[in-house]
C-alpha cells in the first residue's frame, strides 16, 4: 500500500552513506505523503546495507505506526514535531555529519558567508539552544522538535530548511526526501566551508545582503532562473 | 557539427567530480573554437552522471546559443566576458571547491608559498573585490566576469590561470578545457596548502621571487625543460 | 579448533582499513573466548590483504602461544593486561588513527562535547601518563596496559570503552571485537569533531550532564530504547 | 636487460596515487641497482595510468641515460645526488603530499611528537634551508639534492630517511624502492598528525627521548621484535 513511499524513502536513506554524511546507522530520511496522512522512516539501529524498502516504518501523524514490523528511528518523534510545524515538507534528514556536528558542539549558527551558502540557505542556519534537564528527562525527542520549532519562531523553514541542535547535530528539510536531503549536505558543505573560512580571517564577515538575495532569488520563488526551470 | 567540441567538453566537465572539485551540480566547463567563434558548455543544473555529450550548449560570442536543446549553464555569461578579454583562452572552469571558496568567502588572495603553486601560478591567486550592489542586481553574471576582467587589468592571465570571486568561489581558465581543468585542480590543491601553511605558521611568507621564476619558467615559456616537451 | 573465533577477529582486522582507521599495518583486533580461556590476535606486521584466517595466533591468559604458525602482534601483551583487567571485555583493539593520536600526542583527554561522543563514551575519553623511563625499557607493551588500567582506576570500562595513551594511540574494547571496532571508530570520530569543535570555540564546555546521560542511557543499561532491541 | 628493476620501479610509482600522495603526475619514485651501477626513474610529465614498465628511465650514477626512449623526470638530479651521498640507499621517492608540503612552505622541520612518527623516523623530520638565487639558477634540481645532503652532514639517513625541502615538498629513501614508498607515507602521516596535535595544544613538546628509542628500536637494527622478523 505504501511501497512507492516506502521505496522512495529506503533510496534518500542509502544517498546518507554514500554522500559522506552518516558513519554506521547516524542518520535517518522520512518523506511524508501529507494526502496520505502519512510519513516513513528508516528503522532504528538496523545499518544501511542490510535495509530493504520493506524495512521501513509507516507513521501517522499521530505517531502512531500504520505499516512495518520493525520499530522506527529513535529520532522518530522529532521528525514528527517538524512535519507538524512545518507545513510544506514532505522531507526531513537528520545526520552527525562531521563539521555540522562541530557547530553544534560550539554552540554557535552557521555564517552566512558566501554564495555556496546562500544559494540554499538564506541566511544564517540558526542552532537552537540547549534543552533544559525537564525537556531532556522526559519526551526528549519530541521536546528536541518542539525546540527547533521555537528557533524558526522568526525564521521561515521554507528559506532555511535547516537547523543545528546544540550539543548534537543538524536536521534537514525540504518538500520531498530527496530535496531534504540534499539540503543537509548542503548544510555540511556550507559548515565545512565557514570553518576553513574563519581560520583563514576570524573575522570573517558574512556576504552583503545583495550576494545574499541575488543568490538565493535566482534559484528560489518566482524570478528563479537557475538550472533547467522554465521560470 | 560541434560533435567534438561537445565531447571533449563534456569529457571535462565529468572530471570535476572525479578529481573531487564539485559537490552535485556546482560546477561547469566550457570549451572554445576560437576559428569557428564559438564555446559549448554545460547545460544548467543538470546533474552530472545524467549528461551526455549532445546536452552540451554551444554559444557564439555575443551569447546566443547556436546549438542545443537546454540552456546553458546560468553562468554562461561569466564564461563570455572571459573569452572576450583573455584572447589566448581556449577553456573556462567554474566551482565550488571547498578551499578556494574558503579563501573567497575570507575575501583573500591566496599567497604563493611554494612550488606547487608556482609551477602553475606565477605570483599568488587574486581574490576579486566583491561586487556592488548594483552590478549584483542588473547583469550578476556578466558583471561576475568584468570584475574578474578588471581584476587582471595589471596582471597577466597566461601566467596567473585563475582568480577567486569575492563571497563565490573560483574561475580558472587555459590554453584548451583540459588545461583549465587542471589549473582548477591546482587552484584548489594550493588553497589547501596555504591554508594548512599558515596553520603551522601565521607568519608565513611567499616563497622567494627567484624559486618562484625558476618553477614557473622551467614548466612554461621558450625555457621551459619539464615532461617530455621538445624545449 | 578455533576456527571462528580466528575467523571472526580476521574479518574484525579487516573492518579496520575499510573504516579508514589505519595505513598499512598499524592496527589490530584481538577477540576473546573467556569460557575456552583463550583470545586470537592478529599476528605481527603482516598486511591486512595478504591476511587468512589461519594466519590469526590464538594466546591464553597467561599470553602463551596455544594456536598458529606465526608471531602475534608486538601489542599482544597490552591486549593481554586489558583482558586480564577488565572482565566483560570480549575484544580489544589498536589503532593510529589520525586524530585520536593527534589527541594522545597532545597528551590531552578527548572532552565530551555533544551526543555523538556521549552515545558511546560516558564522559571524556582519558589519555593515560606517560609511561616513565622504566616502564619503556623493560615489559613496554605489558606496562602500556597497565597504565591503561591505572588510568581506568576510577573509572568503569563498560561506560568508557576506550582510552589515548599518552604520546602513542588509542585502545578500544567492548563485549565482543565488532563492538570494539565499533568503539574504536566512535572514538576517532569524536576525536575528530572536538578537534573541529575547539578550533570554532576555543572556550567549548562538555555537554551539559543530564544530555551526556539521556544519550548514553537511552542506548545502554536496562532502560535503553534505541535501536531494534526488546527494551 | 633492466626489465626487473623497471617493473618494480613502475609499480612503486603507481602506488603513489593510491596512497594519495600524488595529483596528477607529481611525484617520481626511483630504484638503484647499486651492483650494476644505475637505477631506474619515471619519466618526466606522464600520466601514472597511461605509463608502463618500458616507459621507465635507467641512467647511470654519472646521470647518463643508458636504457629508455622517454625523459627521465625533471628531479633526478637530485635522486642522483641522493644516490651518490647516502650509500646505502635503494630507492628515492618525491611528492608534493599535501601536509608535508604545508611544513615545507612553513619552513618548519616536523617534531616528533609521538609513536608514529618514531617507528620510521628517529627525531624530527628536518627541512632544508632555502636555495639561494645561485643554486636555484644554476643546477637547480642537483642543488636541491646536495642542500639535502647538507642537511644531513650531522644525521644519519638511515634512521632518518626523509627531508622536506624548504618552499618545495618532501623526498624521502630507503633500502629498497618500496620502503621508501613507505617511508614517504608515514612522512605524510606524520606532517598530518603533527599540525593536529599543534591545534590542539600549541605547546605541545616532543614525546620522551626514551619512547622515541624504544619505538625506533623495536622496529629496527639487533634488538628489533616488531612484525615477523627473525630477530
Amino acid at each position: 500500500m505504501f511501497d512507492e513511499l516506502k521505496r522512495k524513502v529506503w533510496e534518500a536513506n542509502l544517498r546518507l552513506p554514500k554522500l559522506g554524511l552518516v558513519l554506521f546507522t547516524w542518520g535517518n530520511v522520512s518523506a511524508a505523503d501529507r494526502q496520505a496522512g502519512v510519513f516513513a522512516i528508516k528503522p532504528g539501529g538496523v545499518e544501511y546495507d542490510a535495509m530493504s524498502p520493506e524495512d521501513m516504518v509507516v507513521l501517522d501523524f499521530d505517531g502512531k505506526v500504520v505499516d512495518g514490523r520493525l520499530k522506527p528511528s529513535s529520532d522518530t518523534a522529532t521528525h514528527l514535531e517538524i512535519y507538524r510545524a512545518f507545513e510544506g515538507m514532505g522531507g526531513v534528514v537528520h545526520t552527525h555529519s562531521t563539521f555540522a556536528v562541530a557547530w553544534a558542539q560550539a554552540g554557535r549558527s552557521i555564517p552566512c558567508l558566501g554564495t555556496t551558502h546562500a544559494d540554499t540557505f538564506y541566511g544564517e542556519i540558526p542552532c537552537t539552544r540547549d534543552l533544559t534537564r525537564e525537556e531532556t528527562e522526559t519526551e526528549y525527542e519530541a521536546n528536541t522538535g518542539r525546540v527547533i520549532v521555537e528557533t524558526f519562531a522568526e525564521l521561515d523553514p521554507t528559506a532555511v530548511p535547516g537547523v543545528i541542535c546544540r550539543s548534537h547535530g543538524p536536521f534537514a528539510w525540504g518538500p520531498d526526501c530527496d530535496k531534504a536531503v540534499y539540503n543537509a549536505a548542503v548544510l555540511e558543505e556550507s559548515a565545512k566551508m565557514a570553518l576553513y573560512t574563519l581560520q583563514i580571517d576570524p573575522l570573517a564577515t558574512p556576504a552583503p545582503d545583495y550576494i545574499k538575495d541575488k543568490h538565493y532569488l535566482r534559484k528560489h520563488g518566482p524570478g528563479a532562473y537557475y538550472g533547467q526551470g522554465s521560470n
